[in-house]
This record gives C-alpha cells, sequence and structure tokens, in this order.
C-alpha cells in the first residue's frame, strides 16, 4: 500500500496540540468520525492512513507525520494538494513542513523540463552562477522596456524577465510588449554575440495563460515567467506540461508566509510541478528571509529527488551588486542572481552597473571554484 | 483616477512596523526604489499610489491603508491578485485584511450568478435556511454513495454536496459517480414532489474541471462543488464565466490560515469571482472559528456590495444537528446549514437522523421569523 507522507507543524501557542495533531489524521482522509469510518470494511482498511510520529521541537511547536492513503491523492495535481494540506491548512497555526512522495504520485508531476542544465545550455552560462535581472517599473514606455533590454543583455545578463507587474496593460500590451523585447534582445545577442533570454511574465486566467504562451514563443521567447500560487498550482501544471517548450521561471508572489513554509512550497511543491527555476526572498534583502530558510530552499530545489532535474535557485527582493560574492559564496555555482533595483539605481550608468553585476559573478565564481 | 484601496494587517511582532508598513506601497506598486520611480514622468505621476493612513489597533497590529492605481490591476482577475497581495504576502506577519474595489475593476469578476435567491428558487427552499450534507467518506462504493443521495433527499436535505476528497478515484470515477448519486437524488425528488439538488466536487488542471463541468451537466447535475484556492481563483473565474450554468458552491480546502482573513477570502473574493455560496470552519465546530469571524464571513457574503447578489454563507466543520435552532439564531434564516459527520454517525437511523435535522431547521426558522 502506498502512502503520501506529510509533516505538519503545529505552532507552540495551540492548546491540546497532540489532540488536534491526531484529529489531522480523519480531516486530511475520511473527515467523518472515527466511528463512521470504521463501518465500511474498504474504507476502515484503505482509506484513513496513520500517525507516523509525534515530536516536539525545541521551539515548543509539535510536529506530527501522517501515512495518507496515495491513492485518494492520486487522480491528479489538485486532489494531491487537497490531500497534502486541504482541510488542515484552515487551522490557526498548522503549517505544511514537509513531505514524502510514494512513486505512485512522482508520476503526477512533470518536474523541470529543462533544469539547471537546461537554463545554462540556453544562456550559454557554463560553470558559474546565472545573472537576472527584472524590466521595470510598470508603467515605463514601450520603447524604454526595449531599451532597458538592450543594456542588459549588452552588459552580459543571462535572463533578463519582466517584472510580475508587468501583465497586459494599455502602456504596455503584452503582444507588443513581448514582440519589442524580444527584438531588442534578439538584435543584441547578434551583435555581441551573447545569449541572452527574455522571460515574458505570463498572467491571467487559464485560457489568457494559455494564449500568451503562444504569443510569446511565436514572438520568439525562449523563457517564460509565470506565478504558480496567483495563476493555482493546477493551472501553472497545465501551462508547463501542454502550453511552452521553454523553461519556465517561477515567481512567489501571492504564495504567503508560513503557511507553507517557503523550502517545501517554493522548493519542492514548485520543482514538482515544473519551475526550472524559483525566484524567492533572499536572506539580506527586503523580507528579512533567515538564512537558513534560503539554504533549505535551495537544497529542496538542487538535492537528488526522484530523479526529477534540479531546478535554479533565484534569490531576489533586494540583492545588491556588492553582495554578488558573497552570495556566490553562499549559494555556490548553482544559482541565479536576481537583482533588479540595484541595478536600475545606477540612472544613465545602467551599463556599467550591469557590467559590474556580472563582472563580479564571474569573479567571484572562479574564485570560488574549488 | 482609479485606486485599488488595500487594507493590510502588520503582526505586532514586527520590528519597526512603521518602516515595513511605508514599504508596502513600493513592493505592491512599481517595487524599484522611489528614486528609480520618479526619474520616468509617467510612472511617477500614475503608477505608485499613496499611502491613506496607518493605525495601531488595541492588539498592537499596525493597519496600514494603501491606494494602489487600478490601472495596473486592471489586466484581467489573476493581475487583480497580484497587486491586491502579491509581493506583500511574502512578508512574515503581513496579512491582508480587508480592500476596496473602483467600479473599474469591479467590471473584472462575475459576481454570484445565482446567489441565495437563486439558490432558493433551485430547491424550493423559500424563506427558511438551506439544509446541506455531504458525500462521505472517500472509498464507499458508488452504491452506497448514491443510498446516501437517497435517504438525505427523502429526509428533505436541499444540497447533497460531494465530500472535497471525491475526485476521480477508481473507487468512484467521476463520471459513474455523478451518474449515479444524480439518478438517486432525481429518481427520489420524483417520488416525494422534493427538489433535492446533488452538487458534484469538480477538480484537477484547468482542463479536467471544464470536461468535469461538462459531464456533470449532461448527467443534469443542478449545482457543482469546487474549491478556489486548490483550483486556484483564476480557473475558478474562468470555470464559473465559460464552463457552468449552474450555481456554484465553493469549499476552502487548501486556502490557508490568516494570511488573507476568512472574511475577505472566503468572504469577498470567493463572492466576488462567483461563488454562489461559500463553505467555511463555523464556530463552536473543529477548527476553532471565533464567532466575530463567522458573523464577518457572513457580512461579507451577504451585506450591499457593487450591485452583486449575495452568497450563501455555509458554515461546516463539525456543525451538529443539535446546535441548528442555535445556529439559525446567530446567521438568520438567510445561511445553508452543512452538518455531515453528526447525520452520518446516525448509522442505520440515517433517514430519521436526517429528518430531525431538517425539521429542526424548518421550525427555529418559523420561531426566529420576526
Amino acid at each position: 500500500m502506498n502512502f503520501l507522507e506529510v509533516t505538519y507543524r503545529l505552532a507552540p501557542q495551540i492548546d491540546d496540540a497532540e489532540a488536534l495533531a491526531a484529529s489531522l489524521l480523519l480531516e486530511q482522509t475520511v473527515e467523518v468520525p472515527a466511528p463512521v469510518a470504521a463501518r465500511d470494511a474498504h474504507v476502515r482498511e484503505h482509506m484513513t492512513g496513520h500517525v507516523l510520529r509525534q515530536r516536539r521541537a525545541p521551539d515548543g511547536a509539535l510536529h506530527v507525520r501522517l501515512a495518507l492513503p496515495a491513492v485518494t491523492a492520486a487522480s491528479n495535481a489538485a486532489q494531491f494538494l487537497n490531500v497534502l494540506f486541504g482541510n488542515a491548512s484552515l487551522h490557526a497555526g498548522v503549517s505544511l513542513a514537509g513531505f514524502a512522495l510514494p512513486e505512485a504520485l512522482r508520476a503526477l508531476f512533470p518536474g523541470p523540463r529543462f533544469g539547471i542544465a537546461g537554463l545554462r545550455e540556453r544562456t550559454g552560462a557554463a560553470g558559474r552562477p546565472l545573472t537576472a535581472t527584472a524590466l521595470k517599473p510598470a508603467g515605463l514606455a514601450l520603447e524604454n522596456l526595449a531599451a532597458l533590454c538592450r543594456t542588459f543583455a549588452r552588459g552580459g545578463i543571462d535572463l533578463i524577465k519582466d517584472d510580475h507587474y508587468l501583465a497586459d496593460q494599455p502602456r504596455h500590451p503584452f503582444a507588443a510588449r513581448v514582440a519589442a523585447c524580444q527584438r531588442a534582445v534578439d538584435e543584441t545577442n547578434a551583435q555581441t554575440g551573447g545569449r541572452a533570454v527574455y522571460a515574458p511574465h505570463l498572467s491571467g486566467l487559464p485560457e489568457h495563460v494559455r494564449r500568451q504562451a503562444e504569443t510569446a514563443q511565436e514572438a520568439g521567447a525562449r523563457a517564460v515567467l509565470a506565478a504558480p500560487m496567483l495563476m493555482g498550482l493546477p493551472a501553472f501544471a497545465e501551462l508547463v506540461r501542454c502550453h511552452v517548450d521553454v523553461p519556465v521561471l517561477a515567481h512567489p508572489s501571492f504564495a504567503g508566509h508560513g503557511w507553507i513554509k517557503p523550502p517545501v512550497l517554493l522548493g519542492r511543491l514548485f520543482r514538482l510541478f515544473g519551475a526550472d527555476a524559483s525566484i524567492f526572498a533572499g536572506h539580506g534583502g527586503r523580507f528579512g528571509t533567515a538564512a537558513t530558510t534560503c539554504r533549505a530552499l535551495a537544497r529542496a530545489l538542487r538535492e537528488d529527488w526522484h530523479a526529477l532535474r534540479p531546478a535554479l535557485p533565484m534569490p531576489a527582493g533586494g540583492m545588491t551588486v556588492e553582495r554578488a560574492p558573497e552570495l556566490v559564496r553562499f549559494y555556490g555555482a548553482d544559482v541565479g542572481l536576481l537583482i533588479g533595483g540595484s541595478l536600475l539605481e545606477a540612472g544613465d550608468a545602467l551599463l556599467e552597473r550591469t557590467c559590474q553585476f556580472t563582472e563580479a559573478v564571474r569573479r567571484a565564481a572562479s574564485g570560488a571554484d574549488r
């Protein structure tokens, strides 16, 4: 019999956490009182799962690990989420701290189709961290966004992504923006011999996303950006599986904080659902993320796990050019450093600042090679 | 100029909450340092928004209200969520406490197409609370699920919904289950003269959901159940807008707790996105929800707001038959009482217990009529 193993963290302030922990087994399986489940032989024998263990963490939180029958979760990727953390997520102070998959559920997911190796091949960035930046702020005229593309590509950036606030606004409609930015990157690549990749942001209802994916690829986009929690993880899975043939960079917008631990959501789940790279709030930036969280997140994206391709960790959210050497030491070479504001602050000296960034990363990487 | 007004709550334990509150304005608009935004005239004048006010609540939390330019959010319902609570959601201790819409954004959303009045018309439940129950546990054989339908319909239940763990499992595949349950309800209605409605659970990737909606309606389903946060709110919006002609009951699975306040997420947002009824964890049940939260949630679903139809509040999660009179007093007549386990515990006396429930609600409603 196959089980999905799930670990929930019950915050220290929860009264009678042991009783709640035990009740979560029913909550995530049959959702009826135990005597009702026991009345039916099939339900009793195959649908109820069991508690694997409870332990108190040093911070007073209670961690409970449950074995949930895989058969309930195996219909599709959405139903998997339902069993993983559907009703349990509605309890104050209960968060999803981890999970382990049986092979039966692994088959529901594509995982990264390109991953770190595919992104390196596409950009020509071998043996060093990738450099990335964002086209912003939203509201710039198309010619200014295209000019940013030219400068970033000329400065040696590998991945130039739309800001996630760029959608399909009158000031920069999707199709016109993608055409202008892709052309700017292509022309610059032709001049420099570089292989910068532009990643337009796909967003909207599933039908919008499907059409945008088509438009982007027709325009020659060699990657796309999408926010899995914003479009919904099932729509993201469908996008990856059916509508794009290029790498997908995942953006954390609308992911919330803490209800699912970032290494689980932006690490394991995004990788499982098919993200080739995962953007997250890096330590020392605007979001106050702990370094240990970033380390765990990078591990979840890169470690050996169910033969899934490793996905690229992309710390962001207030990273600076000056910190490039430190960040390379922290993450190693298999990382994408995403720096936006710290480049744009240079104003008219944007090209010089961009070169400073990309050269710092190259230098740090050769120094960090041991 | 049109603004989306958003209120974030910053938890008391956040250090320097005032500075973080002010920074959220940039986070949710241009996402660059202020001097960078100021360099472009259009961005400076139209894209940056402003802080409306900050106030300390008695519990020490800081509430900040921002005016965000509607133009950034107006592309579609997904982009609206991005601007509403995209990056801000990534901050520890920051939750979405409220929002107000300009008419320009109201047009993005269908709202309930049936609402409370439509559900009353469909079920024949006039001037009293609706009664509802769930088909569970998952794992029952099809004939047992159909037998539950017959008993519930015979006992006078208005809305018989799939348990949200019923997906497309081998034990009860979607199409066969919907056909069997719908037939059972139809046959019983024909015998009793009742108008019980069966609501199958649609779940999966957008393409699965679209096909299930078609199958369900072809089988004669007169309502459906869907979990907006599980499928993703944009996929839910597309379902409502394009793929179903019957009322949609929203289930809270995978909604998380606290990162968006339940009255905002399960109340305002679900209603806006098109839920005709919203199921939530009621006070006094398994989830420890406060009565004040339930009252605010019911208000958000029912109050006059942008000419949207009122949606039906459906408290659930451990409600009991014995509490029916109290719950009717608390919510009034415009409510759907969703009781599952407390009926199923009756075992062989399920029909009697069901009648006891539906009669208690009828009696309480006539007593509560003032």
